[in-house]
This record gives structure tokens, C-alpha cells and sequence, in this order.
């Protein structure tokens, strides 16, 4: 005897109808109502594939844009954050998600012949390291679009990012409590949404909780790579700068190349400099001493976009454009010094 | 004979379980369905109110928040966020919206009891006027909080706000491409959030729009009423300043104001100069020339608080914290004139 999606109705405590909408990934049903079918046809090993042809609106495109590489790559931060749209697909009634990656480099005719074979419902265009004339593409194929991890003032698009005033606020307040009033920053030199919004966010930090010394804020300018970081701050320390107690890295690859060169001119971590990185990556745990970092959910950051493209596919907005932004929190390591007695 | 829950799923064509849950205010149910049964419950004649007790979590309470009333007042801006929000309430399935005025000059805790007899699921706070000293008081009562168009650094709280950096970007825009090049500020007087945010992205916007002008942008200072703004623009063009040929204003009152002044002065409106303004109000009509403005969905806005503060109540976030902004577009009048000739 066959399992039928009456079986599954009856398991689930739901009616055959809304079996139906579940499966056909169609809107209407709630979200745990819409799990518990899933489940359960998967318990029962109920089969409902249908033809393509049958829902070309199941499959949501995750496009990955790379510019240059120098930021996305293969690292823990996107992995995660692909997981996290990933996972979000499912739990929202759609089937597939298919994963493309845009190299910017790349003929752009022939990679977009291949978005256009994809039959999607819509797209979440990873757009870390688009800039705003790479967008216009993605719009005209014709299906809603959400940008994650940056916008642009000149698109009217939904967007999922990271609310990098907040986290330079986060960071400077976290190392003014920590005691530390010459407070510094490790910018690097992408020019991506996220490194600007931290910079600025990172004076309006400073004028805000150390107006004495926000005007002699020290920002230094290196690579965004571990490599190019270290050569950078050797280059720096080579010139004997006057330091500051403590630093805000761009992210985590940044802090830790900073922190080599650091070690290697005989700075002493944290007792003279404290490093506070972003992301939370392994690295964090790797060196010596483990670094502090600020951290953003990056699968509610998955699932916030999936959720507004899903929104933007049904229909369920009223046409608003908006931006939605995460907020970070402090990961507590070994990397920040209190500096009490300083006081 | 009487209707019952079971008449009302028949007609609704769902189970009776599922009216059961609609009526309930519980989740499992589709945004369509709960609809749907609201409707047919309604059109039935079913009644279906329970007492209090039996559902203490149907009741969402907007608390709006006075510090000065300088900003927050009857406008037609807040009558329609008021109405976002309460048409949102119903809609997601809760029962009541209650409104409660906040006077921070007026007893704290008498208020703060009578907001405490009010038994809710969650609290939509209308932030507008709100320092973040004012917000512990809420956050203590022990229910989900949302914050509506104000934010605060040093809070965790999800908040729906005006994207006011994009706000200024697209008035700014839009000047620049009509021709202006020298843009001026008229700015509010009021240590709002909205004020200040908007006079921050109006020099970036500048910076990145109009980089030969940026550094001579001119801000001028005004009151938050009309009065106060046609005053105070009254004692600066006394003054016999060069006016820019545009100006954005803060708001529509603020804009108004000014225009009176203008006029009064013997300034040709839009010939000599160009003014637009914010919220898009029914002065925006009846004054000469029509003011052009910014909008903001403000209907949308309320949808998204109550969305969100729904997902707290019902537990179905990640724990994430986020910050939701919401697009402005321009409107266009006639208080804007192009600057073709002058090239």
C-alpha cells in the first residue's frame, strides 16, 4: 500500500488541502504547521517530486558575486552564511536552492545565460563585494532580488546586512569600558560597504564615547589579506608610531596579521596593545592570545533574507523597500586588556 | 440555532482546529487562512470573544512616547503610523490594539502602572521623542518590545526606523539632477534621532553627490514648529546671507515655515529658491508653490513592527537583534525648479 498525502494529512493533523499547499510550497499555511507536514512526509516517506514544469517557483538562486576575491572567499564567514540561506530555503516551502557563483572577471553574457537557465522564484545576490553598477544585471532578470551583506543608496532594493555603525559602537564602547582611551583602528584597504560603514562608525564612535580623544583616533590602513595585513603593520611599526592601547580590526584576517607584525617588533598582547577583531572565525582560537571579536548571527542573516525574498515572491509586502540590519555582539578572549590600573 | 467554530471552518473551508487556532491568536496558521476565517467568522455573525483570562496574549499595546511633544503631536505622520500599526495588529490575529500616551513629564510611576494593568503580549514603542535613558522602563515590564522610528546604540531591541542616510542621499539626488548645485539644509532644532541622522547623511550625501559645494554646505538652524522655523528663518535672512538655490528640510513643517519667510522677503519660490521637504503632509497642498517632499510607506512601517514584535512573541526568531529600515521615495510638486540654463 502506497502512502498517499492523506496519510500525511492525517499524521500531521491537517487537512489533505493544506498537505497539498505545503508540498506545492504554495502560501497559506504557517510555519510550524508547514515543518510538521515536511516532517512528517519525510517519516512516513510520502514521495511528492513533481515535475519542474509543475513548480517552476520551488527553487530560490543564491548568486555568490565575486569582484576580486579578496574578501569573499572560502572561509568559515560565507560558508556559514550560504549554510544559513540554505537551511532558511527549506523551512520556507521551497525545494531547492542552486548556488552560483559570478566572477566578475569572467564573461558576463555566458555567465548570465547560466543564472537565466536556472528557473528561480527569485534571488539572494551575496553582494559583499558588488559595487552598485554590478546590480542592475541581477534586476533585470525579471524575478524579486534581495542583496545580502551590502546595499547601495542608489538601488531601491530589500537588503540583509550588518549594522556596522552599531558594531564600531559595540567595539569602541567595549575597550572604553575595558579601561582603554587611546583607541585605534586597523582599516582594510577593500573598498567594500562594511570596511567604510566601519570606519565611519568607528569615529562617530569615538566622538561620541572619547570626544577628548577622537580627534588624534589613529586609523591604520593595511592589506585584507594575512600577508598583505602583516607586511603593512611591520611597514607601519618600522616607523616607530606612537600606539594605542587598544585597536578595532576590520575583521579577523586583519587582526591577525596585524598581530604577527605586532609580535614580532616585541609588542607585548594585551598588557601594551589590545586587538579586538570581527567575525569570530577559527582563527580567533589559533593565536596567541586568543582574540577577542565581535560576532553577527549569520544564519539568522540567512534566514531574515530568505525570509523577505520569500515575502517579495508571494506578494505578502506592501511595496516598502527596506534594510534590515544585524547587530553584532562582543566574543570575550584573551586579546583585550583591562586597564584599571592606568587610571 | 446558533453558529458555531464548526460552521466557520466550513465555510472558511479549513478544520475546525485551525479556526480554533485563528481565533485564538495562536500560531500554525498562514497569514491568507487567518485571514480568510477572520472574514468568514465576521460575515457568519460567529461570536467568539473569550474572556481575558482565557487569552491574556491577544492584546498588542503601542505606547506612544511624549518627552517634549514638540515632534509627536496629532499630525497626520503619526495618525497614519498609529493606523499602520493598528490595521497590522488585526491583521497577524491579534484581538486589541491598545494606545497609551506617554508624557515623560508627568508622573512615571503612576504611567508605568497603568501600563502595567494593561495585560499584553508585546509593546510596539512609538520612540520618536525617546532618549535612551527612557527605554530601561519599558524593557523591565517583561514582554517582547519593538522600537518604532527611533533606535538607540547602546540598546538590543529590533526597531523599524526611517532610512534617513538614504533620505538625505535621494533629496540631495534629486536637487543635484535638477540642476542645483550650491544645497543647503534647513534643520530642526530638536535633539531628535530622525534630525540628526538626516543632517549626517545630508553632508555625506553631499560629499559623495556634490564634492566642490561639500565643504560650503549650508545648514541653518530653525525651530520644529511653524512658527518657530518661520521666525528663526525670518532672523537669518535678515542677516542678508547668500542663499543656496535648494534647500531639504527636515520635515515639511520645518520647510513651510521657512517658505513663509521666503516669501516674506521677496524670494521667488521656486525661480530663486528651490525647497524640499519631508513626510509629505497636507501642507505639501496648500501652500504656493505645492511643496515637493520625501515619503515614507508609513502604513508599511506599522506592518513591519507588528510583524516582528509577533515573531518575538511567538519565538520564532534566532535571537537576533535587528534594526529595519524603510525606504523614502521623493514627491515630486512643483517647489523644485530644474536648473537646466544656468549651466
Amino acid at each position: 500500500m502506497s502512502i498517499t498525502a492523506r496519510d500525511v494529512a492525517r499524521e500531521a493533523n491537517v487537512s489533505p488541502a493544506t498537505v497539498s499547499l505545503v508540498l506545492r510550497g504554495k502560501p497559506g499555511v504557517g510555519q510550524e504547521t508547514r515543518e510538521r507536514v515536511l516532517e512528517c512526509a519525510k517519516k512516513l516517506g510520502f514521495e511528492y517530486t513533481s515535475s519542474p514544469e509543475k513548480r517552476p517557483t520551488s527553487t530560490i538562486l543564491l548568486v555568490v558575486y565575486k569582484r576580486h576575491g579578496r574578501v569573499v572567499g572560502d572561509t568559515p564567514f560565507f560558508e556559514e552564511l550560504i549554510k544559513g540561506v540554505s537551511d532558511a530555503t527549506y523551512r520556507h516551502g521551497y525545494h531547492r536552492l542552486s548556488v552560483s557563483y559570478f566572477y566578475a572577471t569572467e564573461s558576463r553574457t555566458e555567465q548570465l545565460k547560466a543564472i537565466r537557465s536556472i528557473k528561480c522564484a527569485g534571488i539572494i545576490l551575496l553582494a559583499t563585494e558588488a559595487l552598485a553598477g554590478d546590480i542592475a544585471q541581477f534586476e533585470r532578470l525579471g524575478v524579486p532580488v534581495v542583496l545580502l551583506d551590502s546595499w547601495f543608496p542608489s538601488k531601491r532594493l530589500d537588503s540583509i546586512v550588518i549594522d556596522n555603525s552599531r558594531a564600531s559602537f559595540e567595539a569602541v564602547h567595549y575597550l572604553a569600558k575595558a579601561g582603554h582611551k587611546r583607541i585605534g583602528y586597523l582599516h582594510a584597504g577593500v573598498n567594500i560597504r562594511n570596511f567604510l560603514e566601519r570606519q565611519s562608525g568607528f569615529m562617530s564612535a569615538m566622538r561620541e564615547i572619547e570626544p577628548d580623544e577622537a580627534a588624534n583616533a589613529h586609523i591604520v590602513r593595511v592589506g585584507s589579506t594575512v600577508q598583505s595585513a602583516y607586511d603593512d603593520m611591520c611597514a607601519y611599526l618600522d616607523t616607530n608610531p606612537e600606539l594605542c592601547t587598544a585597536y578595532f580590526a576590520d575583521n579577523d584576517i586583519v587582526a591577525v596579521g596585524c598581530m604577527k607584525a605586532l609580535a614580532e617588533h616585541g609588542v607585548r598582547m594585551p598588557e601594551e596593545v589590545s586587538i579586538i577583531g570581527f567575525d569570530d572565525t577559527s582563527y580567533c582560537e589559533l593565536v596567541t592570545p586568543r582574540l577577542s571579536t565581535m560576532v553577527v548571527p549569520k544564519s539568522a542573516m540567512g534566514e531574515l533574507a530568505v525570509k523577505r525574498l520569500v515575502e517579495l515572491i508571494r506578494g505578502e509586502t506592501q511595496g516598502e523597500v527596506i534594510r534590515t540590519a544585524v547587530l553584532p555582539t562582543v566574543v570575550e578572549r584573551d586579546s583585550v586588556a583591562r586597564k584599571e590600573d592606568s587610571k
